[in-house]
């Protein structure tokens, strides 16, 4: 059993993918619990080592990796693989266990989130 | 003196307005001087409260706003100045005094940054 909450911050839309929890930072004010939610994604994205990671499985062949694929980022296969599990639990990857190895991919919906949060308002 | 340095994840270009320092995630993996410096800004979004206070100075009236106007996060003004002055050195918002109040903007370049890290690549 694990103390790790999956972050929703992603709902489901009956089958026509996921929407965004939250509106542009720019719009209003976050709420709280809003805040919460998209801060554990900031937060996991907030180390150099883990931010690597994530890119080199973001831009890796067919959007997928193991870690035998990513492992030249200069610290050991074990934090490579404790990196990766942080990001799996703040719902940027995902994985998927084949043979020997754990495939790891990015979520697209939740990248197209935060670049959501991120946007500015259209010029006026 | 100040040991904070200031992110240089934009750079000037001639009088043109500035440039993101990185690639988005998705199109090769980061070099780790981009890691550090791209980290540092989700690190500095990777706090609720800070977040909530981004998004107040974002979301108010004219992009601009002073302690006065954003301290109902429900933590007292000086906590709020010290995740306003985090904020400040992670380059996401200048700062302006006029008067008794100092009023902080957002740096809508760096925003612009941030988002373009997170673009997706166009469907195939």
């Amino acid at each position: 059993m694990s103390n790790v909450q999956e972050l929703p911050l992603l709902e489901p839309t009956g089958g026509q993918g996921v929407v965004p929890c939250c509106p542009p930072l720019t719009e209003r004010p976050m709420s709280a619990p809003e805040a919460e939610t998209a801060a554990r994604m900031f937060k996991a994205l907030g180390d150099p080592v883990r931010l690597r990671l994530f890119s080199a499985v973001a831009s890796h062949e067919g959007g997928e990796a193991c870690v035998c694929d990513i492992s030249d980022v200069g610290v050991s296969q074990p934090t490579v693989s404790h990196h990766l599990k942080k990001l799996k639990e703040a719902g940027l990857l995902t994985s998927e266990r084949r043979g020997t190895w754990v495939y790891y991919r990015v979520e697209p919906s939740v990248l197209a989130a935060m670049g959501q949060l991120l946007a500015m308002p259209a010029a006026a």
